[in-house]
């Protein structure tokens, strides 16, 4: 019953343009990061990047293992928060590590959520045009998500994540014991990745997901490490097949065409977790509306997102509105909107290249229409 | 007797970790660039980005051409000079983009100097984490130098070029015919790298260089055209053996070492040229005292360098500023020192690694020293 049976995670190896790189998922593995560090990075001095909440628990652990293996390790921090995800805490952090007189040989290691590893991945991408960083996620949606595939990067004005690089890590360190630090609802927030790689990629995993819900939450060891590495073996499976996503990485985007919108329609007041919910739930209804996806999923889909979550509403939009937050997204801009569509839980409807080409009255009638209390 | 003999300019590849690209060196080949770009970037939209100086002459005939073979273009202008290689005018330009809502089918146009190759290059580097660049470098320093290799980058507050990408062009098109409204200081100064290629790679080139300075002065194009030609072919053949300046690539920082110093010491008022000629003379003197380079080198070079660029000269420097400089740069930031040292014109020493460990004290010694007037 794949990854959820197993009890010790472990080493998934992703390919990459520069090579490949391991993601290490093992309860316990933050004690020996200095080693792996030393045994896979060739540098002399080491960044370690964190966020104001982040950096007194497991910031101040990683340095002090650091620095007692003899790591040449400096901290730097910043508040918490999508909020600092700006160019402006990248040039901060960039020209505290340069008035540091870090140099080429220098490694960023990030510590923290999502936020984190996109803006410290993003400082190592662009610092005297590239030093290697190792992503240590502290959070499930990181771990799952964030840390793996290289994409790092800040939001602007004109939205999330426009701006940014592929600079994959040299090494991912996932801790699955530190997840007992994190506040619930961030927990909740980030399994919703989890059930989305089940629901596109492999659906005994979804079934074991759904099976787990509340040992998930708890995030009890020997349920949420091997949930975590079999999310991480799939993603890992996608973006070793399509690193820049020219084709298949789009599966990835299941929930987010809608979700994104809705995100950005909220005002960023609904979380991440709870906008892919709520965009694979309407695409998922879309799907089975167009007669793409098997009947019933979207109900099953449905039960177990809530049982996550809480209850799943969103109240209609005006259609045009709908639309401009549509246009706002990265992956539509300047052109003609896509969405990803199930076959079945478990399985991708191959469409036109893995996706959909959906109108975009069609997208915006799905918004408009919204979702009523179950 | 090398490039300078060639009538018509040349195609060069360049292997790139991307695949490789071309760089189109050959009088009037503006004129076709909407076919060149059409038939090698598959983009849907163009976005030309050029200085104040350069838009109203390179710029709108670029647009014209385009606009009139049907290309969806548009023109983003910053005003020119070095002040605006900054993230703020990387910042205002990929907000320009976004909000005229450029998307992932973009394609960025980088029309002039050395400057807006960098800076136009590292927008492309992370607009929506990388889309395409053509480089169309209208100076001697961007056609020689810039527009190769796939560097791109800002100057910050602690240095110039300190934070950026690697971000390979997919298309690099030289005209040697629009050398002719480039002020003439501005063709000496970008000359200096033509000698440095002849310097460190070609001991006949260099000396077709030597014979020829005056109709590189004024931008001949039967002169000039293969004179660029074979700086690009030298300078391919080396990024294309070390594109992340791991080893090999060193040796295009011969000159460099201390010229970024001298530059830093001069607060820019030294042009980069003049700065990278003085760094080139201060490290042959240095090889030869060192017994590395082969005596009657430094006049040789002096004597040239001097037709090309008049009388060059530097004061003493004190010995703790002149480290200080030689500490901001990035090649050395945090570690120690490494210069590139002739063994002769056309031939650089092999060291260790392509290059030569010398202390601090020694380089400081030879800034200190300065250079007197021959």
């Amino acid at each position: 019953m794949s990854a959820v049976d197993r009890s010790d995670g472990g080493t998934v190896q992703v390919r990459s343009r520069d090579g490949s790189y391991d993601v290490i998922v093992e309860a316990g593995v933050l004690a020996e990061l200095p080693q792996l560090i030393t045994d896979r990075v060739t540098a002399q001095r080491f960044a370690v990047i964190s966020d104001d909440n982040v950096a007194p628990i497991h910031g101040r652990l990683i340095m002090e293992a650091g620095l007692d293996a003899g790591l040449d390790m400096a901290l730097f921090t910043f508040p918490p928060g999508e909020a600092s995800k700006t160019r402006k805490s990248w040039s901060i952090l960039t020209d505290e590590m340069l008035d540091a007189c870090f140099g080429r040989d220098s490694c960023v290691i990030a510590v923290g959520g999502g936020v984190t590893t996109d803006l410290a991945g993003f400082v190592a991408a662009t610092f005297l045009r590239g030093v290697p960083v190792v992503q240590v996620p502290t959070s499930y949606l990181a771990m799952i998500d964030a840390s793996v595939g290289g994409k790092t990067g800040v939001d602007v004005h004109a939205g999330k994540n426009l701006v940014g690089a592929f600079h994959p890590p040299r090494l991912v360190v996932a801790d699955p014991e530190v997840l007992t630090t994190l506040p619930v609802p961030e927990r909740e927030q980030g399994l919703v990745e989890a059930f989305k790689h089940g629901a596109i990629l492999d659906g005994a995993y979804f079934a074991s997901l759904e099976d787990n819900v509340e040992d998930l939450r708890a995030a009890e060891p020997g349920v949420a490490g091997p949930a975590v590495a079999r999310s991480v073996e799939l993603k890992a499976g996608v973006v070793s097949e399509d690193e820049f996503e020219g084709g298949y990485r789009q599966i990835l985007n299941f929930g987010h065409t809608l979700g994104h919108a809705l995100e950005a329609a909220s005002e960023y007041t609904l979380g991440h977790g709870s906008a892919v919910a709520l965009g694979m739930l309407m695409e998922t209804r879309l799907g089975e509306r167009l007669g793409v996806t098997e009947a019933g999923t979207f109900g099953r889909l449905r039960k177990v997102l809530e049982v996550l979550l809480g209850p799943l509403a969103w109240s209609a939009t005006d259609p045009e509105s709908a639309v401009s937050y549509l246009r706002a997204d990265k992956k539509v801009r300047g052109g003609r909107p896509r969405v990803v569509l199930l076959r079945r839980l478990g399985e991708v409807d191959p469409g036109q290249g893995w996706s959909h080409e959906v109108p975009w009255e069609t997208l915006a009638e799905e918004l408009a229409t919204g979702l009523g209390v179950a």
